[in-house]
């Protein structure tokens, strides 16, 4: 959008709708109004085209998986590059009307437009064109032009073509016909806009004009693919004076001349069909697709309106996103589920384009964006429509077999881009290295069965492909001695494209971890379920009983580089040694990177693309710590530059479960108006669908929290500020619930199924029948979280005790006073302070002594620890918690933690210790927090900290947590409330500090 | 060569001769008979020519430089990448001659040859054919056909050919002509056989027949260049009948009718001369080319002949590397150096293509084998060659700047791969991504400099060709703080081309390592030598004073990847953790991998298509010591597939040095037949030019171990076992030398100058003018090796007593029987085992404790060693040693052995005690003893080890020295002599050891 001011498309809950009409702006509108049904899709082209050629109106109709081919030519080859060029082909352009008013051509940039209009009708699926024209030569004429592609009828699209002499009367001419005349078309110079194939690519095999039916084949001329085209027409209304076949051999068509009185109106109806010869034998294509024209014909548009509004009540039903307070989210989400819907095929037969079938970008390919951004759209509300794409997959595994052996791998390997199931990117760097799209649709398989049970599907192809996928792994990668037997993957190519060929990509490996994992058990659990069909299967696919152990072997064993320094993990071996390159400091005309920057220098450096580490901590969370989840995000955001539209709508999800709100409604903001506000600068070309997929997943999986959990559904809802609610329906193992979010509470109601458990915040929540539950969104005081030193007791006095033997063996001077000033350090450096006065100086082998010495007889002294230590009004404060039901952990990082515990004897009124060994970063990082969080269950927020400490108090705010600190202000004024002894702790004040951590937000942030 | 059993060309030290017609073998020939003068040069094809086609036989004329252009289309584009495909084309065809007897067409492929030979004059510098050919329709008739390019006019070719009727009288047609109707050809599907541009490149601007001259005047269409090729003729002999001139516009000519007597003869000679416009005016060029034909045929094929001559003896008095009792190797020597002469541009013009002038392999590109391959076969011999070569990549310093102004970098940026100083490398990751090109050029300036000492080529641009690659660095890498700041060069590709975009390749670090040193040495050079000049040098590139500063931290600061459990330098971070691929498992029919498998299937395993740190190893030895020498060859080496052309003679050069003489003359043997073997089955698109400088370099560097130490020149001379002897000439800093070696000795004879001293075998000869000095080659006794503990002293004593306190305070049983079972036990274990019989465990921090509590009482106790401590027989030996003039070493690699030294008052006696800090690995690696020779300035072969225990007898073996064991035979019996005990240890002994231990060997392996 070049005018951020003046929105292209105003704010309208159920409809897009443009009023100007721009010549600069119409391929971007030919994109935005593209119809389709998941088979045959057209571009919101209009039907008399534009003059000026293909850069600035790119007419194209597609059926999807509908391709061309052509060698691809490297200007250096190598063995075993993609080979086959393949793209999606525009194909006959079944829309063409064209009118002349007493004997002038109507043309949108001719003339002069009086008044304008065109709406998409996001419920009833019909594109609108209302217009009053005047042409040149002075004469006025009224159109009403409206459009669908049927959602029910495959083949079938209809116009239905109005035109109404507003003034005098008129000569018209109206010339239809199916124009065979069609090309390709790719912008130069971007590589993201199309491909090499350019250019006429159909051939006309015959084509045929009778009375009012029209009819043409064509085929491509390389990849030996056939379809026909046919066209019926119904006029009415007006006085038709003649009416000519027009024997076109490459656009057959039909001339109508009529005249309309003052006032009076025509309307001509054209029905188009579309078949091809994937499905049906060449011969019959004719025949069929007049048949299917002349019967959609007989019908008529408003009964096709009909019926095309039934079918979009029942998706609306199950698929809608409901925003409350907000019509221009609610616009973008609506048209995105619609656009979802009109690209993504049906039954297996195709699946989604990058671009759905709206525009020639990325050559139509077909990437990893259809399984992890498209399919989970309706994984939980239209689930065989997940079914079909992974079908998809599995019939083309046997190209993907071809593939691993041509590579000298065992099993298959899917392609990054592809139509027809082969390899078809020419960069191998970022495609074939792109390795993860084996695990990417092993995890989309996972979910899908999770979420339905169909094992069915695993019979029918689904279980050949995960295993074929996950055999692939054991013979790309490689058992590395040197790394201590680690499993690694090298020279692969990760989600971002802004890193190539590295060794060990966390999110390749974890991805095939699982991967492989899933397969292991996915064969033990069809071979305990079903074991002759199994054996029959496995004896398909030479697959012995030891080849999951070695899927497990390699899996356990599988390398994920991680940072110990940092504590996060390492987007791949080498990755953090690179240059930072802050995408802060790149100017807006330098971006895309990938335009103004050479490979090799965005390589080198560490800037992002898309997310990568952050992309497995969305798909995976519940491999990550909370606390790993944190630094991994605020480590990766910063160096991304979201130059993919893959991006913003992952990193909204990941900010919205970390609590970011803010962040998150600014990314979902940025996916969710990618299109209808151009803000990629590239919707000439096509739509992008997984933004459009990614906005939807951010509402669920990221405002509403929602996730499973061992089969449960599980959400943790948060409220967009601007928003008063919203509300979607979910579908899982037979249940269908609806999940309605407002400011202060959230409404779970069962749809479908007798009952279900769920979990609210962590909570669970029982659904039966019809019945609705409401819970709140706020925090709720359910843990608190104690420090040991200070808070519990005061092993000051045993560090103390300590130090002095050790100095005075030494013949170091040390006092309390000396003491003092300790509180806090950590122990090497208390040794170096007190070395610091001795006569002789010490090396590192000897203060390693001496600092084991010191522990060793600290570790004595508390030994001696009893109840009795237990801090003023502690037993009292615990004995309290425990009566109001709260949980209770010891968040300290002292190993001897547990031991002091055990000694105090309060081990019955804490619920966890933390393992000091599993935390990777110490205080002021909040991990010892979050996780003693973690692992009572409770969310973060739900906390509420004790500290007596600076780097304490800072963890526990760090981590979202409310803080009480005992001491001084100087100390722990920071927290939300300050004690001075723990004599002064009590429920009230605790529960004080909680109201006051939480009272700035609102209740639902 | 398909049948290795016949050789195609029979050993002759001064011809390559052919005596055999075979069609497949055509194009082999073709580049194998090509003649060159460094400007122009042409393809061994037959006058007449041959049918079938270019992939029959593939005409070529090229003049070096002049290339045509046209965009490089990508499948898949990005920025930076090169744009414009550069081929060497091939122009006009001059050499055209048919010939017609009595109306049939003498063709080689048709008819019958009776007798055939056609003979490279490697001493003359002439292509002579030899014939009798009876045609199909029974006509007999005999050719002799010379042809010469002219090394003394760069623009002249000629041909002589002359006919004779042998039986009876002939009717002859002669058809002369010069062909403009050229294409360029290459192979499909081999990415090394030439490249894009294929098919009709010249168009003709103007064409002339002036009686018996013919002139044609041609343009490339998209580079811009014009060439003008002329002709004169000269009929001698037989009757002439006819003349007529051929006017044809693409191929202007003369057609010859004549008639010959019996036994009668005819001879025609063909002058031609080109020239083109990037040294002339376009409007000048056909007169010039027409006056330098006319000229030359006015002087007559003899006389050109006889100027050649007198060139070719001056080149060969240089340059000539001369093999006594080996005519394969000759031949092979004096044809790549011939062919080396012909290929490489004159005076800065040009340089020299991958394949010289030779075909159109690699389309005619300039690779980094021009500096490091080819530069220093003529930089001894024939500098002002070299300077030429580094002249012209001066000259194309504007395009290295402007390329690294494209991608974002400071500096200059060479090209992979070039014609006119343009990238063309057309597959960033093996081409662009080799940025040691860099360091390549600054290497070749380097070598030039130390060798001629011609700093005015620093001041004609290579002072800022320096600088400006140098600055290169400091934009491309980065310094790393989590590697403890060091400077690291991220995401690059070595030489090893099966090895991608790596991060901190060796190689390229240590290279850009020393260029940076080099830069800012002559940097402050300069501005001392020449300080005005200088300072408006410093101020046309903006250098100030802190840049080299900078230059030198980046330099002192480069990661060079060191794996210190292997002892080895890592090709790049993440090499050594790959899945080893031994290529000896292989078959031969997958070989070039390049070939038979996908790119990341070979980036992502331990393979190497050509030596990477290897690389580094022979071009800077010095900075890697003996023992890091042996170790890297023999970790690489076995992953090595050779599948470069560039890869045996570096093998076979570092191998001669290590003294593995064997696979040294292996590897020898396969670069020096590299073309006349067709060894790579690819000299149908033109010689190797590498391979040919390399095999030159074999014997200089490799059997000779030519290196320049400090401006002196250093030999290590070896003799192949085949030959009888070896000789060549160097001249270095004003100074020529001949070097003869034979089977026992060297000798020098000094040329030029009026002295000059040199190292033979690392001891000092000084020559004065004209005299010979002669030296043996075979290993000399210099230098005695002492371990320590067992042979100069006995410290095992001291080490039982502090185990012995330790136990006793510990309580642990340990006697003397006990600690016998530790000898050769390290420090760690032998604690481990002691702790065995302990009531109670230690845990590691105990432990560590322990074992530095051990051994600060041995250090104690060690104090306590006084003279009297040292074996019987050592003080005597030691004596005795001095007294003969013997080096000394102690090799311990004990921490402690200076301590024990000094307390053994031995110092006088002992010239270098190994500090066992800079020891990488212990014994049995040959370490501790190769760094004590290398500390002593004496060769390893020089030395004799004494040793007490069988890790220590094997590291001496291994190191190739003498070895000389005291104690039991089951211990130290792998020595060459074993003495009971100290005792019997004298000079006589030893010396027998030494002579036993050499006996096995010629005296020059």
């Amino acid at each position: 959008m070049d005018d951020a001011a003046t929105p292209l498309y105003p704010a309208d809950p159920w409809a897009v709708r443009e009023t100007r009409f721009e010549l600069r702006q119409a391929r971007h509108s030919e994109s935005v109004f593209a119809l389709g049904n998941g088979y045959l899709g057209m571009r919101g082209t209009f039907e008399e085209g534009l003059s000026g050629g293909p850069r600035v109106s790119t007419r194209g109709t597609y059926l999807n998986g509908f391709y061309e081919s052509g060698p691809i030519r490297y200007p250096e080859d190598a063995y075993g590059l993609a080979r086959k060029d393949q793209t999606l082909t525009n194909v006959t352009d079944g829309q063409r009307i064209e009118l002349l008013v007493e004997g002038e051509r109507f043309a949108m940039d001719a003339g002069r437009l009086e008044d304008y209009a065109r709406t998409l009708d996001l419920r009833r699926g019909v594109l609108r064109r209302e217009l009053t024209w005047l042409s040149p030569g002075g004469r006025r004429v009224r159109l009403e032009v409206e459009r669908l592609v049927c959602l029910t009828r495959p083949s079938v699209a209809a116009i239905r073509y109005r035109v109404t002499a507003p003034d005098g009367a008129l000569r018209l001419e109206l010339r239809t016909c199916l124009d065979g005349r069609v090309a390709d078309h790719a912008d130069p110079g971007d590589p993201r806009a199309g491909g090499a194939a350019a250019g006429r690519v159909l051939e006309t095999v015959a084509a045929s004009v009778h009375g009012e039916d029209v009819a043409i084949t064509q085929r491509t001329r390389e990849s030996g693919l056939t379809l026909a085209c046919a066209a019926s027409h119904r006029l009415t209304g007006g006085q038709e004076v003649a009416r000519d076949a027009v024997p076109d051999e490459e656009a057959p068509g039909v001339r109508f001349g009529l005249r309309l009185a003052p006032g009076g109106s025509a309307v001509l109806e054209k029905t188009v069909a579309y078949v091809d010869s994937r499905a049906v034998e060449a011969g019959a294509l004719a025949g069929l697709a007049s048949t299917a024209a002349a019967e959609a014909s007989a019908l008529g548009f408003e009964t096709l309106a009909r019926e095309q509004a039934a079918e979009l009540d029942a998706f609306w039903q199950d698929c809608d996103v409901i925003v409350e307070g907000d019509d221009v989210v609610q616009q973008s989400l609506r048209f995105g589920l619609l656009q979802l819907y009109q690209g993504v095929g049906r039954d297996g037969r195709a699946s989604i384009a990058a671009k759905g079938l709206t525009g020639p970008g990325y050559q139509g390919h077909l990437f990893w964006d259809a399984e992890l951004y498209v399919l989970p759209s309706f994984l939980y509300a239209r689930p065989e429509l997940a079914r079909g794409m992974l079908l998809h997959r599995i019939r083309a595994l046997d190209a993907a077999r071809r593939r691993a052996a041509e590579l000298r791998h065992a099993g298959a390997l899917y392609p990054w881009r592809t139509i027809d199931g082969d390899e078809a990117s020419a960069f191998f760097p970022a495609g074939t290295a792109q390795v993860h799209i084996n695990a990417d649709i092993a995890y989309a398989l996972e979910r899908y069965l999770e979420a339905t049970g169909d094992s069915e599907l695993l019979w029918q192809g689904g279980a050949a492909m995960l295993f074929e996928t996950a055999r692939f792994w054991l013979s790309r990668g490689t058992f590395v001695a040197r790394r201590g037997g680690a499993f690694c993957l090298h020279t692969v190519t990760g989600p971002d494209e802004y890193t190539a060929l590295v060794d060990n990509n966390f999110y390749t490996n974890l991805m095939a971890q699982e991967h492989l994992r899933f397969a292991a058990r996915t064969a033990a659990e069809l071979a305990r379920a079903e074991p002759a069909r199994f054996a029959s299967l496995a004896a398909e696919l030479h697959l012995d009983d030891a080849e999951p152990v070695r899927w497990l072997g390699a899996a356990d064993r599988m390398r994920l580089p991680f940072d110990p320094e940092l504590g996060i993990h390492c987007q791949d071996d080498g990755f953090l040694d690179k240059e930072v390159w802050d995408p802060a400091g790149i100017a807006p005309e330098e971006r895309p990177l990938l335009l103004h920057f050479h490979p090799l220098d965005i390589y080198r450096r560490q800037v992002l693309k898309q997310p990568d580490v952050v992309q497995a901590l969305y798909l995976r969370e519940e491999r990550f710590s909370r606390a790993e989840a944190r630094r991994d995000f605020a480590y990766y955001e910063p160096l991304t530059t979201h130059d993919s539209s893959l991006s913003p709508c992952v990193h909204g999800i990941v900010a919205a479960r970390l609590g970011q709100l803010d962040k998150a409604e600014r990314y979902f903001r940025q996916t969710a108006r990618m299109d209808l506000d151009d803000i990629n600068r590239n919707v000439k070309d096509g739509v992008h669908t997984a933004a459009m997929g990614g906005a939807v997943m951010t509402v669920l999986h990221g405002f509403a929290g929602m996730r499973t959990e061992a089969g449960r559904l599980s959400f943790v809802p948060r409220l967009p500020g601007a928003w008063d609610g919203y509300r979607f329906r979910v579908a899982l193992g037979g249940c269908r619930v609806e999940v309605a979010v407002r400011r202060d509470e959230t409404r779970y109601r069962l749809l479908q199924g007798a009952s279900m458990t769920l979990l609210h915040r962590l909570e669970p929540v029982t659904l039966t029948a019809g019945e609705s539950v409401t819970r709140g969104n706020a925090p709720r005081l359910r843990a608190v979280l104690f420090d040991l030193d200070g808070v519990l007791t005061d092993t000051a006095e045993f560090h103390y005790r300590a130090w002095q033997e050790l100095a005075d063996r030494l013949g170091v001077p040390f006092d309390r006073a000396a003491n003092e000033s300790l509180r806090g350090v950590g122990r090497m450096a208390s040794l170096e302070r007190i070395l610091e006065r001795a006569e002789r100086s010490y090396d590192d082998t000897e203060k390693a002594r001496l600092a084991d010495e010191k522990n060793r007889r600290y570790q004595q002294l508390i030994e001696t620890i009893t109840p009795a230590d237990l801090l003023p009004g502690v037993p009292e404060l615990l004995a309290a918690l425990r009566e109001a039901g709260l949980k209770v952990a010891v968040a300290s990082a002292s190993r001897n933690a547990p031991a002091v515990v055990r000694r105090l004897a309060i081990e019955e009124y804490v619920d966890v210790v933390v393992d000091a060994a599993e935390v990777r970063r110490g205080k002021p990082d909040p991990e010892v927090f979050s996780s003693a969080a973690e692992q009572l269950g409770v969310l973060d927020e739900d906390c509420l900290g004790i500290e007596d400490a600076e780097a304490g108090v800072a963890a526990i705010l760090a981590a979202g947590m409310a803080a009480v600190g005992v001491g001084g202000t100087e100390r722990v004024g920071a927290a939300h409330r300050v004690v001075a002894d723990t004599g002064a702790l009590d429920l009230a004040v605790l529960q004080g500090a909680f109201a006051r951590a939480h009272a700035g937000a609102d209740g639902g942030r």
